[in-house]
């Protein structure tokens, strides 16, 4: 058994958490691999691919090529033989955990990266998802915001975890939103890196295309949008216009969002950092930064890196972010630590490259 | 001596514009040695280069290696000596042209491609530039915002060649304001290629790190703002609020504008649409496209994309076009074309390449 | 009618060569119709796709958009239909041409950018390409290697258009293989970019992965080896051994090979140079340069960039070019040219961007 | 102050080494920073750079922002104040580290990550590197190439950490010299990204150009040359010629090699993959892969991914490692943990991300 790290840096393995990882092909499943293979406090006790089941974890992702044993498995009939582990993450196509995680036995909790949970209207969940709600489960998923919701997340048994793009605009968003200094109309421009698109070859993401590209994509109708306004509406008296347009880069990770608001009287640059600054005081992956943040420095991290500017009543917020890690596996595990008591930072502070 | 095209397919030498070209070196001055040697109407007389003088234009510039016997001079003391030229292009940094231009010979047109005489109020120019007009030479300068401007620029004498981020902002917010269907604020999110920061190795062009970066700069203080509300004023009653945003893309080549406006009224997609279809339908460089514009496909050439979208009284225009063709040298050429009353599009219609 | 270019340009369509294309969907045939839609003696009467028939040039290959009316036709079933064209190009997947070809009607000429038809033994052709030629077409058609191959394509019926590779291997050693200096084993280090693997989405080329990605593939198998030796044979004594391996790039187009030879006797470096003048003294596009040839200075161009070392016996000589120009359809232009007596150059000579 | 990592992960800090880092500016210093606030038995006690002295680590190095209280020192004038710590690092420019690192107190160790050390013969030092040896300090150091040196540098006080590309020559040389079934002349085809230019901006990593290049450099004078023939002389019986070349890469980290070998008889692809899996058996950071490494997989990591192939008696030999890590830092980390007796692997056990 290869042990990727000295067993004195991590918790007996009878105290460990036991982890199970549903989907374990893509990048979100990759990165959850990635992180949880290093986690002081858990051991990941399977993890499902069904076209790879028998392949070794690090055949499919290089990156773990000699870093663990582990081998993916089919996903099993009937989740109820999963009941001694303590937590299975979910990083399936949209769809697939809706039926699969209310079927968990009642001892194991469930962390879904998918859209599946996200959005309590069924009917504005069908206008976006083209998919009906499974029963009544979901009233039992707390969004797993970290930062903004941390208490719920700590009791939830069940996690719907953020978009990466709603991951990067919520945070931008939410100390003014509760400032309840806003007036008027909210722009959010957001952009993606190529990973955001899975790790399936498509035309959008041919390289000899994609390496000069920039472009906008959905617009008027991304599916974050209704996820953003419903947490919002949590955080504070929401009751602003939201356009919300989603954009390709030419780099593989990061979500850039430039966020632009009104406030109803002036607003100096110092008390706009400072309402961030405060908002923020306690969130360690919340880094507020001079001028803009710049994915090259958010990359590989489950940072988010906000900058804030001002121009009388003009406002305008940048955040950046890995969209795998803090927009996906990174804060999935962040409220995995939440959830059993864990200090919150747990397995998730290592930093990205310089460059 | 190299003859880079057949001579039957330009007109005779002695009908050809001699024309010259003041800084040859940086990426606009290429570019416009790129277009200039080929065009059918017009003959480079000399181009300047003070720190490469004495050296053949394709060993600086190495995509024209072996297709011009060109070599690069240094500037004359005294402009006198160019009355013998039809016109002047000036690639300079900012604040060179300021001086040289007015000292032309009287038979001589001057393009500038710099920001020294875009802007008419000499107190915006002051703030946004550090310097100070030229005596009264600016009210000899028409915008050369070829779209919008044709008539004007016909019969200029000197142009003030329109910024790379100020011609994709204008040609999309245009058709809009000339509509007078505007209200409330605009929001411009406007993304560069790397290229857009000049020819010399600088630290936010280090590719190790640029390859991966997205970021904003100047929030609210680019200097292109004052320039677009100042054309926009003349295009129809332009009184709205203008917040526009400057950010970086880790692409060589191309701007892309996203921009955020408001209708009075609801506007349908197709009668959007139809707006820039007519605005548009006599400017064989601007294309309107279904869905998103890419700076793939408008890279290498003089083609500006825009793509509209309506939701209720919200509206998107995006546009895209490479900042060094469209968004300078080959605007400019454009510009000689009208100013010689030859066709707006000779030696411009060159296709970019797939991929 | 769009027409891309002053008809005083080109010659009258009378005049014009009539050519059609067969496979126009991918990236070869989109750089046909680049450069065919601009060239002044020929005429492009159709061109086929059949999963695009019907739509027009510009939608699928959205760089042409605009610039020409040119709609996808499906391929004729019997190619007697097209007794009123000059000249057939083809660029289809391998395979496909080795029974449409020989079934041209009599007055029609062809040049295939295939693989079908380069190598003349049909064993190794089996080995290589799991294919069998074509009854005895193959005698009938002349390896399109402009710069070693000008009587024999000036006279030919069929041309095998050179592979990319096999185009920058072959420029970098003929003039040695022709001095009869060389000794021992060569040794070719080739690598492309993406844009090698074609227009459609495949694993190797997605994006996320392919950006950040070196690696070498079909080691002492890729099937341009039997082409490069073969030629070679003709050109001069060729009995050394060649190792020529493969590598994929991160930028979107570009071949450079690296080629590794031994000379009998000591040669110096302005000896080696003289010769590579000396060889290519009337191909002007080849272009013998200092230090190092670099894909960014031959992208989007038909110029074959070369630069050669010596140190004792040992002489490194490094060839870069444009994959889908030089080493695909610009070539097969340049070849068109001469079958038909035009100048070489005609319809070539373009320059590509700085940067 | 922070903390980056729970305290139970580490040792104590009683126990921990004491080191410091000479050259904290660079991408050698940066990586040794990343990798050291990391490790569970180190303490950065100071970390120079002249030109930041008083700065914050984070403030400079943006990817460790919010991760580390250190602020940059200016270097001392005698390294006599140094006698409370266990060991130097030194990631200076060439020539800065030969008077510095004999001067050190008797009691601590050095890492020289820079080329001053490397060359015994003082005129081949000369050579290359136009300097003198620091009179005979030289005979003190230990060449750092751990997997073929690691008894030597279990007991060295200095080492001469390897160059990125000597690294990833030597790894794929190594086991065929060692096996004396080599013959004849040795050919490596060496391609690096652009961060192994180094941190500072320059024409050759500027981006608009760097994104779309590959090109070759210092053909047959690059200076890990007579490195690479000195170690192997150390390995086993060599004297072959060696033509070592080395490429400029589009991607920011990353050496690849391709090493072409001939042995004396034919040798099968099998028993060619036993000697290296044989020779590196015991070193957890070379992983010998299917068909090619790939830079991507091996970016960020501190292993060197190595491929074989034969074909009769001609062998290439692919090795991959990321420059700064495996390369630099990575690897001067893997020689202190020899050199105080600690764990190979401490600190160095971190997976580069998917994709």
């Amino acid at each position: 058994m290869i042990e990727p790290k000295n067993d004195n840096l991590r918790v007996s393995a009878s105290d460990r958490l036991r982890v199970a990882i549903f989907g374990g092909s893509g990048y979100g499943g990759s990165e959850l691999l990635r992180i949880l293979l290093f986690h002081p406090n858990a051991e990941i006790v399977f993890v499902t691919a069904n076209e790879h089941a028998g392949k070794s974890v690090g055949e499919v992702h290089k990156n773990l090529n000699e870093l663990t044993d582990l081998r993916f498995d089919k996903a099993p009939d009937d989740l109820v033989v999963l009941n001694d582990i303590d937590l299975a993450f979910f990083a399936l196509p949209h769809g697939q955990a809706l039926s699969l995680i209310p079927s968990l036995p009642k001892n194991v909790k469930g962390i879904d990266l998918s859209g599946d949970f996200r959005i309590d209207d069924p009917d504005v969940f069908k206008r976006f998802y083209k998919l009906d709600h499974a029963g009544d489960a979901q009233k039992n998923f707390v969004y797993g915001l970290t930062e903004t919701n941390r208490e719920a997340i700590r009791s939830a048994r069940y996690i719907a975890n953020p978009g990466c793009f709603a991951t990067a605009t919520l945070l931008a968003l939410a100390p003014m939103v509760k400032s309840s200094l806003l007036t008027g109309k909210i722009i959010v421009d957001a952009k993606t890196g190529s990973s955001g698109s899975g790790a399936k070859a498509a035309a959008n993401t041919h390289h000899p295309q994609r390496m000069n590209s920039f472009y906008a994509y959905k617009p008027f109708q991304h599916q974050h949008l209704p996820e953003i306004e419903q947490h919002l509406r949590t955080v504070g008296e929401f009751e602003n216009d939201l356009v919300f347009m989603t954009h390709s880069l030419s780099v593989s990770r990061g979500i850039f969002a430039s966020c632009y608001m009104e406030t109803k009287v002036n607003i100096s640059n110092e008390d706009l950092r400072n309402l961030y600054d405060d908002f923020y005081k306690d969130s360690f992956f919340v880094r507020i930064v001079e001028g803009s943040p710049d994915i090259n420095w958010a990359k590989n991290t489950n940072f988010c890196d906000i900058a804030t500017h001002s121009n009388g009543k003009q406002v305008v917020v940048f955040s950046a972010l890995d969209n795998l890690v803090k927009g996906a596996a990174g804060q999935a595990v962040q409220n995995m630590n939440l959830m059993f008591g864990l200090d919150e930072k747990a397995g998730l502070v290592f930093p990205g490259g310089n460059p």
